[in-house]
């Protein structure tokens, strides 16, 4: 894949005085549009509105606002500056209370500017931007690794169906779930994906459709009820989604609709793989069982894009993520390898290795 | 249930220069409805466009049709009479190419017109209304048999999923698969319907959904990709969907995304029932392979809901329908009695027996 082709949906430009250009994700697919962000209440409003999604690229917007968000500081008061920081920290907190990602990336920033107290704003500045922009790097850096472990799965002329969008847009570039795909098409592999539409928000059909045709990638949107037929009708021989939380026994949340696609996986001898960072896996969680499942506004599902598209007081059940058992799971790809089979044992010792 | 309360979504108004007075569903649920079609024209494209749906409804919808298109006939010459009945048959046969009820229904029109031969144009057109309606008042009746026969199968305070709208709606009035629940609903047993949404065009969430709320049924509305889910925490203890048309063997042919459904509900022990009167049995065809499946534009899902909700060229898959085996189906539930096991044998002695 030629570089320049990586889609970075989110990248600090510029020095101390720079900016964050990100891509506003609300306005895909229909408009593909970089805009400018110099100030931290415009961060704020971009992970609100979703304009910026998925738990790694949020943390990496969040990391980049913090640097934003103190620039106007009194350089010569450093003391005023570590509570401008506070300040902002726990104001850019409050744009999406349940993201994970965006907690760990400001506490980062905290600890960052804590390890350089004393030296001065201009430094601590300066080490912020440092920090941001690592995070970034790591991120991209940890996606590739993905891609390079995940990629032998994908064969020549095969089929792979994805779930949501687990794809460059949501991480600082290339993705978890499609990471093979991308590593694999720069390798000169042909193959066709079929990106489940994902209801009731689209990201299957917006975004994860859009970035691999950006790519050049074959892609070919299905509504989500298709998947069983993709199956049946031997277009598919892999499924990979991402993975929002996994367990110590490999149970995974993820977006709704990926538990009944493992099923189907399944039912079909089709193996089905998650990719995730080892970050995502939560080893305090016995198993899937203590996976809190957020509900969300039954308006999602009633006036799905606009439109009434159901009674409007129609009641409806719209649980964002669903578990996945790992029984059903042929494996996992993470930085650090894929875990198959998954069971307690190989994802300790995958994700509780140290150094690796 | 009141008979005031039965929705009947087709009916012939007036006499041989009446109209078809019919609820235009396109714009549900948000607006309901009751248009007048006068030409033949109008009949293919309210059938093509899907303000008329589901397989009896079309069947209806296109006896009535026939009626429209031939009413302009030179009654004076009934060879050219039945020259155009011939041509307005071969032309509403051509607006959904897997409806068979739509086959069935334009055979039986040319039969009637063919056994008053001779009698000249006027007398054929009559007797040509009256075989309409007579479609339409068997249907009604077929329906309240089937939901009669499949009422046992709904306990008090069960969970009931269903798919797309095999409702009052599809038909002359309460359905096929929804009829058991009408019927149970009337006599005064309690329980809830989960209702698929059933993308791309979403007659479960705008059809199903409204037409139970009409009825006081308790209906929750969930997107495709959650009836995994609802089956696996416990929610349903019953899928009921329609048919829109069975082979020999018991493979049958239903909206995407039953399929799919069967295969969950086999994995999660659930009784899995499709509804169907006994003319959507189609003997001649050996199994489920021989079945035509339409596939629809992929605008139905690129534009999903006004919006452009996927990259406006990217290639989408968009089946309109898929085949169910005869093993994943427990029962089918008919005007004659539930068909139960599934089986060559068992079909052939519903469907075949005669005078029943």
């Amino acid at each position: 894949m030629s570089n320049d082709r990586i889609l970075r949906p989110i990248q600090w430009k510029g020095g101390l005085d720079g900016h964050i250009a990100m891509i506003d994700q609300t306005l895909l697919p229909e408009e593909f549009k970089i805009v400018r962000v110099e100030d931290v209440e415009s961060v704020w409003d971009a992970i609100k509105r979703l304009a910026v999604r998925g738990a790694p690229a949020i943390g990496i917007a969040a990391a980049m606002g913090v640097v934003l968000g103190v620039r106007g500081c009194d350089e010569g008061d450093e003391v005023a500056f570590h509570g401008r920081l506070r300040e902002v920290c726990d104001y850019l907190r409050t744009s999406r209370p349940t993201a994970v990602n965006l907690f760990w990336a400001l506490d980062r920033m905290m600890r960052c500017a804590g390890d350089h107290a004393g030296q001065g704003a201009v430094a601590i500045k300066m080490a912020l931007l440092n920090e941001a922009n690592a995070i970034r790097d790591e991120d991209a850096a940890m996606c590739r690794k993905i891609g390079e472990h995940g990629a032998p799965l994908i064969s020549e002329g095969c089929g792979v169906l994805t779930h949501c969008n687990a794809g460059g847009l949501a991480t600082a570039e290339l993705g978890t779930a499609l990471a093979p795909l991308y590593v694999a098409h720069a390798a000169g592999r042909r193959f066709r994906v079929y990106a489940d539409e994902t209801r009731p928000l689209l990201q299957g059909a917006r975004l994860t459709a859009w970035e691999l045709r950006q790519a050049g990638i074959d892609v070919t949107v299905i509504c989500d009820s298709t998947a069983a037929v993709v199956m049946r009708e031997g277009r598919v021989s892999l499924v990979i989604t991402g993975a929002d939380r996994v367990s110590a026994s490999g149970d995974a949340a993820n977006k709704i609709g990926t538990y009944g696609l493992a099923v189907l996986a399944e039912a079909h001898r089709i193996p089905f793989y998650m990719a995730a960072p080892s970050s995502t896996f939560d080893l305090s969680l016995v198993d899937g069982g203590g996976i809190p499942i957020e509900e969300r506004d039954p308006d999602e599902i009633r006036r799905g894009m606009g439109r009434q598209t159901a009674p409007a007081d129609v009641r409806c059940y719209n649980p964002a993520f669903d578990v996945t058992p790992a029984r059903l799971i042929r494996g996992i790809i993470t930085e650090r390898g894929i875990i198959e089979p998954v069971s307690r044992a190989t994802i300790a010792a995958t994700v509780a290795r140290v150094g690796s």
